[in-house]
């Protein structure tokens, strides 16, 4: 049988693509053939991501055929992008976060932070997004963590206090823990460069435009802002979109009931916080230490199989690491080649020339600006990051920008611009989807929210970088 | 719930590595204290590949691990090792042979030859083997070759003559036809860079000691050995093991019978058929077109996403290709950096030391005598090929073998030494768990069969390489 496939979905990809690659002879002087067909065919599959006439990983294989046989990446250079230190990163930490779900882990720490400060509603959101914030270093699958983890718990807390879309009592209480937790999501994802996929291929992009990032800068020039929004998000959610229950008294009963039935700690649950632990010891210090995050996460893993916490066959079936593996790679590598074939020093130089004369803060806000704003029209962090990010931190450099501010700044609202609509990022539609929150809310609320985010994190973060000495 | 894991097997390759590593100080002179380390934890890693403390695909990760925590390789070194263009040639074909699976086109071409040649024991067999043949050039995994494809096919026959291992008729036709298919497959797998998972891995190490090997090169040069095993080892299968079942006028009905069932192709298996041919010409004139084999792979995978006979999540959940990719990748990676650490160059100079004076014809003949009957002692071809690969090649261009001969005799031996064990590589334990060989036999026969294999492919291989002018 063959898979039913909507082929209407490639004409927009298909059209865009073919109309570039045919506008080579009038393609700007100071860009390369080679640079501009890399082009047609990247934007081709950034669209083809978005509308989706296959899988993201599908429309990225056929993209990556593409890119080798018309010959603008040698077959060896584009298969060497499956070599990336980066996105292997993402890979074992996709494989760490599996052992939070299979030993219960996870549920116990939610369970634990419900018990003891779920007395009100507010303080219940608090202590889920508390629980977030606490696995979000070791899980770079922002939508592992909103979907694997804590929406079971929230829909099952939701339906424990009798609000359920199908009885139209969603707003008791799950859509404000719903959209809630969306926003702690988003927010712990900007915090840590392992708290979301597309933060080590910042990371990445950074480095081949010389901007050297650690784990340890990001985490610190992202606390404050990141405290400060993690603090006072939830409660303008509370105040603009409140839940009709305000007091949860039987929360500390619910979880405490779930909590006897789950028992003592099992030694998995153990060795698994123990490996955790370890590796959050190894990311903090890493830079200090010279250990690599990407070999701190190989070693988790290597423990988590040693103590027999996982077994291979969990890593085999873990598709989204396979997934992500696949389609991120061949992204990443087509990026990075729009870069080295000079595309993106190009655009760079022409976007600057147009701002030139703006001082650099005018130009960054402009710049945070159109990122920010651009991602209507994206369905995916990554793509949107892998899209922009090296172009965009390129024109901040040039404008005089200083560079870590710009790579950081851009890094943080490669998360925070997922406060735009229900597909901006992998925990979107899975949140989106269970119904708590309708579509006008969602949009409406977000772009409030969205305003939050530019001006708390522009100001207080570009302040508190420079307190710190970044630039 | 911890896994079950049997530290015991951990022993062993434990004490050899560490043994090996604190003998550092009393080293060889000439080898770097790196390189010997190297060598502590790729002998370590290898054994654990072998006792199996845990899935090969684990040692290996807990083998990376080690590595690159010990300082022997940087971690962006050790990770480049994923983006090696040969092993994604693999996962690709992988991906490709699923679709075999998937759509009933194996199936059907064996029920196809069956039909037509199948009306004496002995004729079925050689057209089950025609079969793997013709699928051998797309399916890297003779594993699945064998075990998904041949394998239920030879089981349903073998019941339906009345032959089975628990009802003690097995040798009425079930063993011939089962060890027939082994062999088969272990000749096929010699004959085609892409039928075995080690050829492109061959090809690849012997890239790094300067010698270039093309599909083609691999195709023609097997072509004389590789038919003439073909015709000859069935016929001597059947004199030394015969089935009782000597002539098998149903076979063509009960092929009829289940090609009726399955009706006419569907266009599944139309687009699967098209999409192999080009994949096969592709494969075949590549190095004339100048299209590497891998990219061939790559666009085979593309169209098969794109007509709908894959998708996405057929390749997501196809855990050979990233098992594969992963244990694969590390065992390669560490084998060439034992190569560029220098362990590699040093060990060949030295038994060439040994070796000095012998003529490279005896050279040739020693070094493949050493490499097939030291295959009792690996459960993997791959594991085996990576560990001696390199080294035997070295050892033989030293010693004046013409290098494309050396090269291609040990690529070929790296499949035929699969005529040992009943663990001798991926086919051998599935084919032997069936029942219907004796472990007994299975050695027996393997050893005789062996020798047939070392003294044909020396003899007719050199003089038929001799005549084609490759050296």
């Amino acid at each position: 049988m063959l898979e039913k496939i909507n082929y209407k979905k490639f004409i927009f990809p298909l059209v865009v693509g073919v109309i570039l690659w045919f506008l080579a002879p009038i393609r700007p002087a100071g860009v390369d053939l080679a640079a501009w067909r890399m082009l047609a065919i990247f934007v081709a599959t950034i669209i083809g991501c978005v509308t989706k006439p296959l899988p993201i990983g599908a429309v990225a294989i056929v993209g990556f055929a593409i890119t080798v046989m018309t010959g603008e990446v040698k077959i060896d250079d584009a298969v060497a992008g499956f070599g990336n230190s980066s996105i292997w990163l993402i890979v074992m930490a996709f494989f760490i976060s599996r052992g939070f779900i299979k030993t219960g882990l996870g549920k116990r720490i939610a369970l634990v932070f419900v018990k003891i400060f779920g007395k009100k509603t507010l303080g219940l959101m608090y202590s889920l997004i508390g629980v977030d914030l606490i696995l979000a270093p070791a899980t770079p699958s922002n939508t592992a963590r909103a979907g694997g983890i804590m929406f079971p718990i929230i829909n099952s807390l939701s339906h424990s206090f009798g609000s359920k879309p199908e009885d139209h009592t969603e707003r008791k209480i799950g859509s404000f823990l719903t959209f809630g937790e969306f926003h702690g999501n988003t927010i712990t994802s900007a915090m840590f460069m392992t708290a979301m996929a597309a933060n080590p291929l910042a990371q990445s992009l950074a480095k081949s435009v010389h901007v050297n990032l650690t784990w340890m800068d990001w985490f610190i020039a992202a606390l404050v802002p990141g405290i400060f929004s993690l603090i006072v998000v939830p409660f303008l959610i509370y105040k603009m979109y409140p839940p009709e229950i305000k007091e949860t008294p039987n929360a500390a009963a619910w979880s405490k009931e779930r909590l006897s039935k789950m028992g003592v700690m099992k030694p998995a649950e153990k060795w698994m916080a123990v490996i955790f632990v370890l590796a959050l010891i190894l990311w903090v210090l890493g830079s200090t230490l010279q250990i690599d995050a990407t070999l701190t996460a190989f070693i988790a893993l290597a423990l988590l199989l040693l103590t027999g916490v996982l077994n291979w066959n969990d890593i085999l079936q873990e598709k989204g690491a396979w997934n992500t593996l696949t389609w991120f790679s061949i992204l990443v590598m087509m990026a990075n080649e729009l870069n080295e074939l000079g595309f993106i020093p190009w655009l760079s130089n022409f976007i600057s020339d147009d701002l030139h004369g703006l001082s650099w803060p005018i130009v960054l806000v402009i710049l945070i600006l159109f990122y920010f704003y651009s991602h209507y029209l994206f369905a995916s962090a990554t793509a949107h990051v892998s899209a922009m990010y090296t172009a965009l931190l390129g024109v901040a450099i040039d404008a005089g920008v200083p560079p870590i501010l710009a790579a950081l700044m851009l890094g943080f609202f490669g998360n925070l611009f997922a406060s735009t609509t229900n597909y901006s990022d992998g925990p979107a539609p899975i949140l989106f989807s269970s119904g708590y929150v309708s579509q006008l809310d969602w949009w409406r609320l977000n772009g409030i929210l969205g305003v939050f985010y530019i001006v708390s994190w522009l100001i207080l973060g570009s302040l508190w970088m420079k307190i710190c000495g970044f630039y």
